[in-house]
């Protein structure tokens, strides 16, 4: 079992649902960089749940407490570690769920890998609340990048059937719900309404795009920026397929379509599109890097559902109790935009070496 | 700069287009697996170039030599190696490539990353060539999981506009085109010679199918099933997308769609659909897993295509010579297979540390 | 800057002298396991300081808090963190240190490597208190290995020029001094005592035993149980050699003498001697497995030193203020025991893959 | 199994005594460094066997082909792969090896841990021929750190009971036995001629001294650089210990008289002594690295010995035919300084990223 990623920058994340902490150990941070920490916090709150109607009612206190790794509030080269205590818990909800796995969660899977010991309550460690350390870590990263003149901003590209098609120049982290058009934000709401009023859910999906980055990122083969980016991503609980560029599209066209020709511009080479999505050869060619998640539906919904019992080996039903949110993606926006800073910052450090 | 993959099963591959050769090691083999060599021969052949009509007219010998990790054909615990000479090299089709990057190929990230003294001849390390040692590794790692009664088997899902949707049963091993529906394999045929033709290229998409994986191979967060499948198959050229199970069509469903209930059958626990591809929470769920890999038209396209010399930093354009496929997606069909079957191998021996 | 150990148990250590907490998270714990919290405590206090007359006069309530990984006390499979608050910190002490470097300390060269921003305090992420987090580990692991039959004891072998011959044949854990010899001890105890009226400090030699490790541990090259367990023990401050068997003492033997001939007892492979140190090709023999680790003399001692002012690079005087251990090396006797049984453990769950 | 060691600069060694090749893969090295083959054939040949009267009178042609990462004798970026080709194979001399395990050599835990498929001949993997691989990338990295003003030198420090305690101020790489003394060489190669006479061998010490390391290269904890050098150390077979600065001396000091105090000389930090071996709390002072090396006498000697028949299970004698060395201490000189080369040129990557 392994809640770890990076070779450069390690971060290690632990905790369940319902443990008395959730927390990350963050391992190859410079020292002496100075932690905005309200920038951090207001980086966090916007994964929070309860933020708006839309999600759980549910209100968590995300304020990470820092027990390693600073002093004061910059980085003393030591590794850093960030706990946030669980206060919040109603574990009863989940009293059926010990034998009763839900379907589209990890309880069944959990349960044959650990055993009757798991924490099946809230998840346990496969909980979504477990992007909360990772939002910390990538909080950091976002920084750090930031100082590099690199940034890193997802939106909400699609949920349900509503795609947001509207070009995506500006961050949209000041939005409550981050969508890039208020008409396609105003139509995914509806759609979470209405499936929140079925004692359903909705899925959708988050594009990121990485201004800045530098040619010479990544490096071929497994270590490329898909496969870097893609193991950070798929890191976050719901991640069914990630794409880059053009993506899956890319599979229609042909080659005089989808390739990027090289030009230069103000005595730079750059591509004439980037269809690519800033990666050749598992390396970046200096253009934004554009990659996109697909979220599948929160698998937690209201309506009883056909299950099994562990203990007598029946077909049973379940109808999933406790607050739950009737779609994620937008929640999952900055939680996207912590593992790509995360993993780019990862390449940019393994690019100081070859320098 | 890194070309290893894996944690349990560890392979490292080297070599380039031009290079004296290029192989791959391979650690962590059981000792004692007497490995099939025709079997292994036979698999490579379905990935060697030249063995159709919609392939590049080159002929490799692809025939491996074990210089280590055997006695006979059987493993004998040590590091495995295995090399192919490079023999039919044509390095003056390259000169020009030395200075005007071929659109949407590592040319031009490769030089700014490792700088003059690259091997531009032939993509190098970047060169889809080096699928090669990456299906020795897979081949036998297909063997090995054979033995514990996991198959795995790939097919084109589609090549530009068209698809195959014919359910995927049995495995298209046996045919020179891996397409499930003859009809749809002709049209795709159909699109690849008209490409060519037009000195132009077409992508597509490959499927590929695990059975007989057992419940509880994965980790949580960034080893899961996806993580380590992902992080392989994008160490193949042209991958721009890489999902699981319903993918990204996921995004568009509502939880009650999309979840697949649990069920009880000859006193298994299963699912009565398989939505997920096979995998909750990172880990298997003992159902087959599903993957799809988006692989973009072939870069290397006969038509002239703008780009910028290196040398004048100018404008200018750039004729492809040499031999290339108009496309590579049914020859990646068996290399899709070789990076799940590493994936899932290195997994099922992390899996054996928890028993 | 990396204080993670292991590749299948994985060990990550953090926290500063005076940071509000130090810890450790291991990863790759199997599910089930019940922690038996009071033998871990007394095995924790075995290494606490101001335990008898011969340590700091320092009082650290070394109580793990469990933040993650457990139901009640038994192992879930996720990740376990816990943690140990500093309370007792006494910072003023340390104002000085903060430009004058403690020679034999890694004031200097953490100050070369992290800079001003460094956290001086105590010695920070470098200091001894971080062997508590690694007997966390350790501790676990010491449960662990008995369930497998397997036994780990250390012993002091001696200190200045006092050595214990005595036959290591039964743990000296129930010791407050654990020398096999009481006579031994007592003179041990003398010159640590005449050291202290120095107001300066001695170190010394511990001696560790593996008992009940199967033949088949470790691996060839790189990953033996020599670089393995060496791995860990160099992770303890203020070690300077580590050697196995016969150690140094096998550069000045024939061949004949230090081999160790094979014999059938009881119907089993043995060794008549035992010089190698229960490892032959970096794998273990199945007889007891032997190491010795070097210890330092404590760096902080009372009288005046030489040393540099950084601010002024000029040179200067230093007398270390605060209370500091004469003597380390019986309060290391349970973290050698930690480390070993960590690298122990870890190389038994890879043995596991190979079964 | 796992003969692979660093994680900035990373090498796999693979091949057996006896396969068709032996060789190493170096990940991470720079582009554009120009290999002095020259200087790296004459730095094999240090190592090789028969190149005096004390070693075996096999004559191995230890000229490695380069199959990879190169362009002309450039580095290129990609992976580098070097062979070379066992030729000079006898294999007659090992049958009865297959069932008869040498004393003091892997041959038994080869054998438990790989069982009857396990490559006995020679030694296989295990043999002292692999240091030969190592030596190749440990030349390479000799290379690239003389670049950086750091040399690395070994000498032969003792052999059986003679000990050269001749300050090591320059070199002894050209001296065809490398110790400093002439007068010691000189009884040491009597001792080795003695134990030759009897059909015994003779261990010794290496000592290593590493010039020109900045101060900062090393990490606390375990990837400081006494883990470093010690695992990469422990990798050559033989080694029974290792230690750094004063090592097992230092624990029979008094802090007073090991601690290294701090001076000021031209304007630069410096110790007035180096007790330490150039290394406090895993970081490198700025000083010169010491460490040594204990090497246990060679297991293979040609008089009877006591073993058992794995066949039988009975208790048997053997005696060892084929030519070995009596000694292999002054062979393992350059093999030392490829270690530790090695070791320091990954932790100077490590460095890059920090800075």
């Amino acid at each position: 079992m392994s809640s770890t990623y990076g070779e450069n920058l390690r971060l290690t994340i632990f905790g369940q649902s319902h443990s008395p902490a959730i927390g990350v150990t963050v391992e190859g941070l410079p020292a002496g960089f100075p932690i905005d920490m309200a920038a951090l916090q207001a980086f966090l709150d916007r994964r929070a749940p309860g933020r708006d109607k839309n999600s759980t009612s549910r209100r968590e206190a995300d304020a990470p407490e820092f027990l390693s790794g600073l002093t004061g509030s910059v980085t003393c080269g030591a590794p850093l570690t960030a706990i946030i205590r669980n206060t919040n818990t109603r574990s009863g909800d989940y009293d059926e769920l010990q034998y009763k796995p839900r379907p589209g969660h990890a309880d069944y899977t959990g349960y044959v890998k650990y055993g009757p010991s798991r924490d099946y309550a809230g998840g346990g460690h496969f909980s979504g609340r477990l992007t909360a350390p990772l939002c910390i870590a990538g909080g950091i990263c976002l920084q750090l990048l930031a100082r590099e003149g690199i940034t890193v901003r997802a939106r909400i590209r699609s949920i349900a059937d509503v795609t947001d098609d509207a070009p995506f120049t500006e961050s949209v982290a000041h939005k409550p719900f981050p969508a890039v058009s208020d008409e396609a934000g105003e139509a995914m709401q509806q759609r979470i309404a209405a499936a929140k009023e079925s004692l359903d859910s909705v899925g959708g999906i988050v594009e990121c795009i990485v201004d800045g980055a530098p040619a010479g990122l990544g490096d071929p083969m497994f270590d490329g920026m898909e496969n870097r980016i893609a193991s950070a991503i798929f890191g976050i609980p719901a991640v069914r397929g990630v794409e880059f560029g053009l993506g899956f599209e890319a599979a229609k066209l042909r080659g005089s379509q989808h390739n990027d020709p090289f030009r230069m511009e103000d005595g730079k080479v750059v591509t004439a599109t980037n269809h690519c999505g800033g990666i050749l050869g598992g390396i970046t060619t200096g253009q934004p890097l554009i990659v996109r998640a697909a979220f599948k539906p929160t698998p937690s919904i209201g309506m009883e559902q056909d299950t099994v019992d562990l203990r007598t080996m029946e077909n049973t039903t379940l109808t999933v109790r406790g607050r739950h949110d009737p779609c994620i993606v937008h929640r999952a926006v900055p939680c996207v935009e912590a593992a790509v800073a995360i993993a780019v910052y990862d390449a940019l450090l393994q690019r100081k070496k070859e320098m």
